[in-house]
């Protein structure tokens, strides 16, 4: 699975980071909820820096996982398909083997 | 100054614990109250990562801050105090050297 020597098209490219950043966008807001409810139920110092922990780890997991690079794009869209921040048809549009590609990782 | 050699009679240290204790309480109430506050005015990931790095600084400093050892107490209770998380009132019993060092730290 040569994912990384895949060519894209101007046509793809568009399609791709329109996905993209719809993926980022969808997760930023579950986030940005998320933590607005976690802050609201802080009782206690203990529940800050539990809250603390958490933004540590999700601002290192955003981070790597939203670096955009063609020759990885494939195995970012599988994350982001299994984790449910994309579908399949967010990426209509690619060549079939670009999305075949993708909905085998994201399967595995 | 020698602070780090002042002895502590069992009722002072009683007195000491006791205004430590209040000094973190009411920041922690003070830091809770400003982080629920944050969460919520919370619109888009920038105030996010903003919010841990606050975290991230504040965790730090309370660390270091309440850091509970007779040899630096002088110089902990007079940092409080310049801060406003304690009053002269809170230490009151402790013998009039300490409380003068303290005070004259705090006004440093």
């Amino acid at each position: 699975m040569q994912a990384s020597e895949a060519k894209w098209t101007d046509l793809e490219k568009k399609i791709a980071r329109t996905a993209f950043d719809k993926a980022y966008k969808r997760e930023v807001e579950a986030l940005l909820k998320q933590v607005r409810a976690e802050a609201e139920a802080i009782a206690e110092v203990k529940d800050l820096w539990r809250l603390h922990d958490f933004l540590s780890a999700k601002r290192h997991e955003m981070e790597g996982k939203y670096d955009y690079h063609y020759s990885t794009l494939i195995f970012i869209f599988a994350g982001l398909l299994k984790e449910g921040w994309l579908q399949m048809s967010d990426l209509e549009g690619l060549d079939r083997d670009k999305l075949a590609k993708v909905a085998a990782l994201a399967r595995m």
